[in-house]
């Protein structure tokens, strides 16, 4: 059947965590080769207190005799024997990516570029944001562009009106591109480990607010950009990607907030790559980037 | 008995290729478990082609059924199976390095500091070179230190003698710490893959000799170093780690040599780890570093 | 009078160079300060040789005596005396750059998001392209964009038009961005040192077509991109800006293309901000990027 | 006369500051002009606030009018008019550095490595340490190695101590080589802007004890070190240089310590240069590093 073909002929990513021991491996790679599957990436990661084992793999279906819909049924037994987190993804779901933006167009525009020549295998059903700003960047994508400014009075009430947004589009995660508000209690915990912020500095330090002028009286040689999961910890949520730049005594703040522009643009482009590609597990205050 | 609880509680290292075929990680992973080994890292890649399988595993042999010296035995039917290449090594057996050297010394005092530091899990039973001049450093290490002046003439013979003493000293791999002499073909071959070289530029820029000098009269903006096997073709062996560092128009060539050397020591420094810890697979012109 | 305020009103960039010899930065400097301007940057060097001064001082004119219009009359006798080439530049008047494009955007995006983040203190007068394929994005930023097919047959004739047109838009210098065609000697000499490429290696290494091919055959750990001068020796010119990204075994060239976008888009970005902030001094086949 | 050919046959090194106003290059040119020098590197800035200007300048003094012993005297009435800061050091003077350890090797066999390599331009007449482990390192070296060990009783004895032995030996400044104790504040004063430590974080991250561990729980993409000047607040000390290196999510907490000390060495290191160069303004809480 050309339906069953086609749904078959996909990748699955498997994104696995257990307490460790042995044989996880011998049994997880036979019950893909059983299944038909054929390899393409593997990766495993045993924590340093020996006690958090964690693994993607990724294999081809197309010759798989169990379809893609039958999958997580065929897997579950496997998973309950080893008491296990586990997810399974397929390259014919694209994730459903929300952007949220305030007035900066650097990451948005970035993340768009990077969207039209297909680094991402995503869909972005929805930009969101509590200005009107950038609303020509998403009418000039074809994207829907939905405006909430957030006052303190109203911020509860905006926020619920978001989730149901999200939920309505059918998001799979969130993605801060220098959004300036912070996400109530309630947001975050809506989507847990599924809202990805850029911070504009190499965390932990500077944290909060204005961190180049931070930086400029600090004296730093480097700057740097942090993106990670959001927590109700302002700024301390797991860290997915970071990188930075060295400054010298001529940068000005000015010239801080313009070089770190660069910054913001890629890292935060990095951390949306490897969510989109299934490749981070949340391990406790850490991330595991396979 | 003593002795086998200590040769048990041992890891192995299997370094292993073979042509692609599905089920392969399967088998493999399945004989370690069937074995009691308990698996500490896995990594595989399948070339771009999708025609060239290669992996490595370590797992640790503390309560292995199967004894270090009965490994070999109980593995080779499945490498049989696969066609493969294939090697298996243990932390008990410490590799055994020959460091050939010239007059700078830069390189060797990188290698026996990390060495004296435990940093590499080698044996280092011998130093060799062209000149007297870094006796010193062999005799306060406690290394013997044999000196082989080459000439056009004696050229044959020395290389002769040499690769008689790195039998003699049961050797599993040779680095050149800028050693000035150019291997001959005999040589080469007496180590295929088991020459490990450090070349002070960013291959393949700047081949053969005075890459300094090349380096500061066409002007780049990035100095480099690059560690790779030594093969008949100069500079054209497989890369094992390259390094960059930035510099100025202000740089001299005689800056561009004391910057270099940090590169040069880095550079080194890792190739060598990556080899001690059998994470090296050469696939054609390339290497697939683990 | 207002006019002549607002000429005044302004930096003036000096590059010079000149033979070495002592006294020359005090006689400048003196000349700066008798005319009432106020440095803001200063940077000078003498080259390995001890015999190419270079100079770059940037000065505000906000109280000068001399207005712009007659600065160089007034500089020249100094000039003279030390046997100089030199120029005096404007920042009321900004550069005019002509950008050459072909099919591939990224490095046409990059330098329009930041010409319209006002990164660049220049004009963007026009865009030549050989295809059509790029023409949106001229028109969205309202840029005339101008068409010109090569064919071996009409190269010649084509190049003159492109030349004529550049006359006509009083371009001061030329942006290749990933504009594929090999420009004639002919064009090269109507703009020597005026015309920046952006080569997608690390040159010297991998000159010529498909550098990323190359460079996952000879299976270098790091791949590179580089800006230079164009001059008649292909990807033989000037260097003016290098970067580096390190990548692995897993790469593909596909890979290396996507990842590569990347590092072109950045170098060639600021290879043309030290050129529009007139930092650069062409030295024989090395520049000075002050 | 040969006494004085050879006093002036050196270089001179200007670090000047001052609030900012016109003119002030051109008179500090002209008079290194006047009294026969010629300038090898300047440098100059002025701060954000455009209030504080900073000038460095090296000239060669082997056609000098006037002798080293008489140029302090001679400058002094032009720095008197600009209400400078300032000092200028001769080359045939040497900087006589101190260093302080305690039990680890790395940054001081770093160092002293460098120091034999003629990387220096200093003398290292003392290494002072709380501890004897490394004793052998000053002896094979040929410097002399005072031992004070401290306990909460009789810190403040022996630091006078240890103050007594470096005004004894002439020193110019000391540098921390991971000296696993905190300096009094009469220690610091005694030695304002002239004690450089390495801090193994990339501050304002990680201050205090066990960076490397607050790093791992942190679960930070990257490492980094410090090096800065000791003030009262520890860890707070204007920062001289800072580096990085990439780390994943298999580094354990020994890794991270391994690793960092090549951060360590290195960021030391190039400190120690910058410094011996009289490379270093310091401008409240950053550096000038020219």
């Amino acid at each position: 059947m050309i339906t069953i073909m086609s749904e078959n002929n996909v990748n699955a990513y498997l994104l696995f965590t257990c307490p460790d021991q042995n044989g996880i491996v011998a049994k997880i790679t036979q019950f893909i080769y059983e299944t038909g599957g054929n390899i393409i990436d593997l990766d495993e990661h045993v924590n340093q207190n020996q006690q958090f084992f964690s693994l993607r793999i990724a294999w081809n279906m197309s010759k798989s005799k169990v379809p893609a819909s039958e999958l997580h049924e065929a897997f579950e037994p496997l998973a309950k024997q080893f008491d296990a987190h586990w997810s399974i993804e397929f390259s014919h779901h694209k994730q459903r990516v929300a952007i949220f933006v305030s007035k900066y167009d650097h990451c948005l525009q970035e993340i768009l570029w990077r969207f039209n020549m297909n680094e991402y295998d995503i869909e972005i059903p929805v930009i969101i944001s509590n200005h009107p700003d950038l609303e020509h960047l998403a009418e000039a994508n074809g994207i829907p562009y939905h405006i909430f400014p957030i006052t303190k009075e109203n911020k509860q009430e905006q926020e619920a009106k978001e989730i149901a947004l999200l939920k309505e589009y059918n998001i799979d995660f969130v993605v801060l591109a220098r959004y300036m508000q912070v996400l109530s209690p309630q947001f975050i915990n809506a989507f847990k480990n599924k809202i990805i912020n850029i911070h504009h500095s190499f965390l932990p330090g500077f944290v909060g607010g204005n961190p180049y002028k931070q930086a400029y009286e600090r004296g730093v040689k480097m700057i740097g950009a942090t993106s990670h999961f959001v927590t109700e910890d302002l700024d301390e949520g797991p860290i997915i990607e970071q990188d930075i730049m060295r400054i010298t005594h001529k940068d000005t703040i000015k010239d801080l907030i313009r070089k770190g522009r660069d910054l913001e643009r890629i890292v935060l482009a990095r951390a949306l790559g490897y969510k989109s590609e299934h490749r981070i597990i949340v391990d406790g205050t850490r991330t595991i980037v396979f």
